[in-house]
């Protein structure tokens, strides 16, 4: 497929084509398709992604993604302060927000602990969430990172910083199935998981 | 998923999904992704699409995408001018280069004709395509279109058209499975196909 006749043609394709997931063969469809359409459409297109990254923000409390200093769900002065529930990313707080079942707070970690991609605790908003801890009057922190490694790995190192500071520490009921992602769970299962939450430490006695 | 916290995250996302064969969630896999990256990449992608979409032209002889009123294909001195394949659209058109076995013209339909879909020969390329058969020197016209019924009676509308001007008429080898699109056969079987060509009548008999 080098032979586009077009150099604005395939300069749209190789940046659709750095996208994950998406080939050059389903860039060159898209690429098309947006020619196809009327030039408005293609045009808000391009202009929503670009705005989008100039412009997002990042909330300064819990680094959800925000259109102002502090997110939606940090003002909203009904919500629990005093639960903080830890996620890896964004998708994972949609998720939980989607069961309506939690009404406190999040901590967007920003990822999980991963040697292997050279992610440590540094990489992560985890000092962040140790200053919120000690200072926001949290009385509970719910672990809600992936069943999986990694996620137990950044589970334990969390708990290991925070098994002295006096707040309870919790973690998801294990009613989503073992090494399937958050976001993927059915809501019933996953509402049930965040009412039915237990204590982190009964996690760690393998049954 | 409408618990997102950013107006210009929803924004974007609702742009993205309205793209042919992407739903809510890969949009958001792909907006997080975004929002991940470096600014510049985010930013390189949107302005890609919006100046293709502003900036592009189409060849004025074969409808071809170009950066120019006359594409590089129908500039190319060194290729066959007296030799026209007709095919649906680009993306087929780039599917035969790819094969390096065709050296001639092509003539971009832009569609088939398909009365389900409101398409009839007024909404395609067909009249632009009798002009430059009566006026190019051509000496042989090429039926690429898909083998499926609709392209089957374009194919057959064009041949009505065409068959008392004294060209030559042909069409692809049948070496492509029926109901198979070009754009997804392999190259030896796709570039097999445009070397053997056969006289379109040939293809009206059925055996």
């Amino acid at each position: 497929m080098n032979e586009i006749p077009s150099r604005l043609v395939e300069n749209a394709l190789n940046e659709i084509a750095r996208l994950p997931g998406i080939g050059r063969k389903t860039a060159l469809r898209l690429v098309l398709h947006l020619l196809r359409k009327d030039e408005p459409e293609a045009v808000a297109l391009g202009e929503s992604i670009i705005r989008m990254r100039r412009e997002i923000r990042f909330c300064m409390r819990c680094h959800n993604i925000s259109d102002g200093e502090v997110c939606s769900i940090c003002n909203d002065a009904s919500r629990d302060a005093s639960t903080l529930c830890v996620v890896e990313d964004v998708r994972d707080m949609m998720a939980l927000e989607q069961t309506r079942q939690y009404r406190g707070l999040y901590h967007i970690l920003g990822g999980i602990i991963s040697p292997i991609d050279g992610v440590g605790p540094e990489q992560l908003h985890a000092a962040s969430l140790f200053r919120r801890v000690g200072s926001e009057g949290i009385a509970e922190v719910i672990l809600a990172l992936p069943t999986t490694v990694e996620g137990d790995t950044t589970n334990f190192y969390l708990y290991r910083h925070l098994k002295d500071s006096g707040v309870r520490l919790t973690t998801l009921a294990r009613g989503v199935a073992i090494g399937d992602e958050l976001e993927y769970a059915d809501e019933v299962t996953l509402g049930r998981s965040i009412r039915q939450r237990l204590p982190y430490e009964d996690t760690l006695r393998r049954d």
